[in-house]
């Protein structure tokens, strides 16, 4: 049997669902070898997959776990991000929306890599719980609406299965693939809107819009055929989000632009992420939700659900101002317009820095990070700070302020750029 | 490294012959891991190789295991079979051209399916010694210019483990992969001329001319680069070859050819790979070297070539005439032309008779095969004998019997068709 879905997908022929889900079983009860596993998944990226397949693909994955029960709550909504450098919108637009009667009931994930996932933010706020028992998680999203905890254990193990075979094998860039291994977690997750944030550039794993475009539209497609209200938005990530990079800085500059400051660029996308996760939920116009989003910004309301949230689960925020041991500041050797900055490379700064992990077992330095003083578009004068690096764990900057200086591209014409490159779906 | 080969692959891209050396060497030696080759070959399978790759794949295969040395020999040829049902033309060529001053020094395979390989039918004379120590062999060649024993352990290793993968990952029909896995052991075994005859119809792996000629064009392609004279002939095998199927059954037809007699379309197939492996290693013109071959048989000299290898390699060519067990007669239940005869079903109604193997622990019953009483463009009457079924093993016939029915055509017009189809390489 595997052995003629391995031939039909060589030879480019559509699988059907219950071929895929043959293959989906029987690798997640480990009958079909990794090796037998892995030439599909090359095979797949090489000659992609129709619609149907991906359908049927999310399905039989998500349906490898256990799913989250929230049909106890009418208006529930969940948020993705694809990942990038500075992401901290979860942590403000999750509360924005708990303000405006959506139910977010949240399960983030740690992160492997040189940036921490949402829970290794929230884990910088000491005695921040991101495991609840079902009855508390359902019973806090009751009292205030929100809950943000750490992924269950049983959420689409296939998915995980695949996803730990697709990184040594070179087919992780495959549209389909990351389509159906985001969907299924998401579908297992429970919520019936759903509002996803797909970066686009140097610092994202979509390099260009043409791609994430294509995924954007995947995504779509697979939450609407599972009955959930998906929209897609296509977010810069040509340069970090904000200024702040790294788990407790990350945490500041989230209270911040919920006290309705902070830095313009992550305010304007959170405004954007809230506004349709608010509409879509509550079917109301977009001109409409955003002026609700303002308004629970501007009357400290979304600040204040942050703080209450935070206390529920047993955190203490005055934590995340703990100053970390070394800062040094990177100095500009170079004078004009700030023209690019490689998220990438400043994530990866951000790592070296101890913010991120690079095996399951590193432990992340919470008070580690960047704070950025000039971003693209600023004019800069020789010996002008950039940037201020943060860490406990190092005191030797010199390597790694070169790399980070390295990063940075002048130009003598201030350059534009746009945050909000594109939309897919139905608001 | 692997994985960037594995993403260079994917986008299709070509990979250097340092690259490749690495996967062959790494992957023999078990450093790669069989999910990674697996995903590698399916890239291949879909995305094909370029010649320099082939030429490099099939190098660093060669380069695996040891190497036949004939370099003691000034006219050594060889002569390989992409594999068909009732191919017997080994045990008639290598004597003829053994007659004409060419060093036969050929290595061959057990088979695993439904028909025996070269090893097998000598193996059913009694006696036959299909293993000669290293110096037997080359004072045998010395002697009398032919000897045929079965392949040494160790050519072409890296082989043997890719091909074993690809059989289980439905990566087996890739014409850069097959042709290096055969041209891989054809040059370790030494020789410096070679005629490859690709088989082509029904009871082939090449169903068709367009695929047939595309891997004798690689085959003689990689034979010339690696300094091997090489011919490739592609022949009929829309029908068995000759009237005999089954291992000692098919001795008995060789015999007859190297006698003279026999059936026409086996001995034309003889003659014309006979005739080519003379012309190439003797640079003489083909009409001349047809010539000496009629000669050769005309006189009996290549039939007492075969006798005298069989003796020397101590077997005892009467034991080829030992009675099977139990016998069937075919009936014809129809009238007309025999328009096709299917020969993979031909060949699978002799592996179930015995003549075959499906698990390297099968023993093979050397009397069992078939001999065809009437040929496609023969006219048939109702109740005519179609074919006798010989077995030691099976005495119920009827079902059998029915398969091999199954497998003929009729037609009421006489239909026409070809053997040699054509010539790839110069002669």
């Amino acid at each position: 049997m595997i052995y003629d879905i391995l031939e039909k997908k060589k030879n480019g022929l559509e699988l059907t669902s219950d071929e895929i889900k043959y293959v989906v079983d029987n690798y997640t009860n480990n009958s079909i070898p990794d090796y037998q596993m892995s030439a599909l998944l090359m095979a797949i990226c090489i000659n992609g997959m129709t619609d149907n397949e991906i359908f049927s693909l999310t399905k039989h994955m998500t349906d490898s776990g256990n799913k989250m029960d929230l049909s106890m709550f009418e208006k529930t909504v969940d948020k993705h991000s694809t990942g990038g450098v500075g992401d901290k919108t979860t942590l403000i637009v999750g509360p924005i929306v708990a303000c405006l009667g959506c139910k977010v009931a949240k399960m983030s994930g740690r992160a492997l890599g040189y940036t921490g996932g949402t829970v290794d933010k929230l884990e910088s706020i000491d005695g921040f719980k991101v495991k609840l028992s079902q009855e508390d998680f359902i019973s806090q999203i009751n009292n205030i609406n929100i809950a943000l905890i750490s992924q269950t254990e049983n959420i689409a193990p296939a998915d995980k299965k695949i996803y730990a075979l697709r990184d040594v094998t070179a087919t992780v860039e495959s549209i389909p693939l990351i389509a159906s291994s985001i969907m299924s977690k998401k579908i297992a997750s429970g919520a019936k809107n759903l509002v996803i944030d797909v970066k686009v550039g140097s610092g994202a794993f979509m390099k260009n819009k043409e791609s994430a475009t294509l995924l954007a539209d995947k995504m779509v497609k697979i939450g609407n055929n599972s009955g959930i209200n998906t929209v897609a938005v296509l977010t810069n990530m040509d340069i970090p989000l904000g200024n702040n990079i790294g788990n407790a800085l990350e945490v500041q500059e989230a209270l911040k632009v919920l006290n309705n400051e902070g830095p313009n660029d992550l305010k304007e996308v959170c405004i954007v992420l809230a506004a349709i996760m608010n509409a879509i939920t509550n079917s109301i116009s977009y001109n409409e939700s955003v002026k609700q989003v303002m308004h629970v910004l501007e009357t400290g309301q979304a600040y204040n659900k942050f703080l209450e949230l935070v206390k529920l689960q047993g955190g203490n925020i005055e934590s995340i101002y703990k100053e970390p041991l070394y800062k040094y500041e990177v100095m500009a050797d170079n004078e004009g317009y700030i023209a690019s900055m490689n998220a990438e490379s400043i994530g990866k700064v951000s790592g070296s820095l101890g913010a991120g992990r690079m095996t399951k077992e590193d432990e992340i330095d919470y008070t580690a990070g960047i704070v950025l003083r000039r971003k693209t578009g600023d004019y800069v004068n020789k010996g002008d700070v950039l940037a201020t690096l943060y860490s406990s764990k190092i005191n030797n900057f010199e390597e790694i302020s070169k790399k980070f200086s390295e990063s940075i591209g002048f130009s003598s014409e201030k350059p534009d750029y746009k945050l909000i490159l594109g939309v897919v779906g139905k608001i």
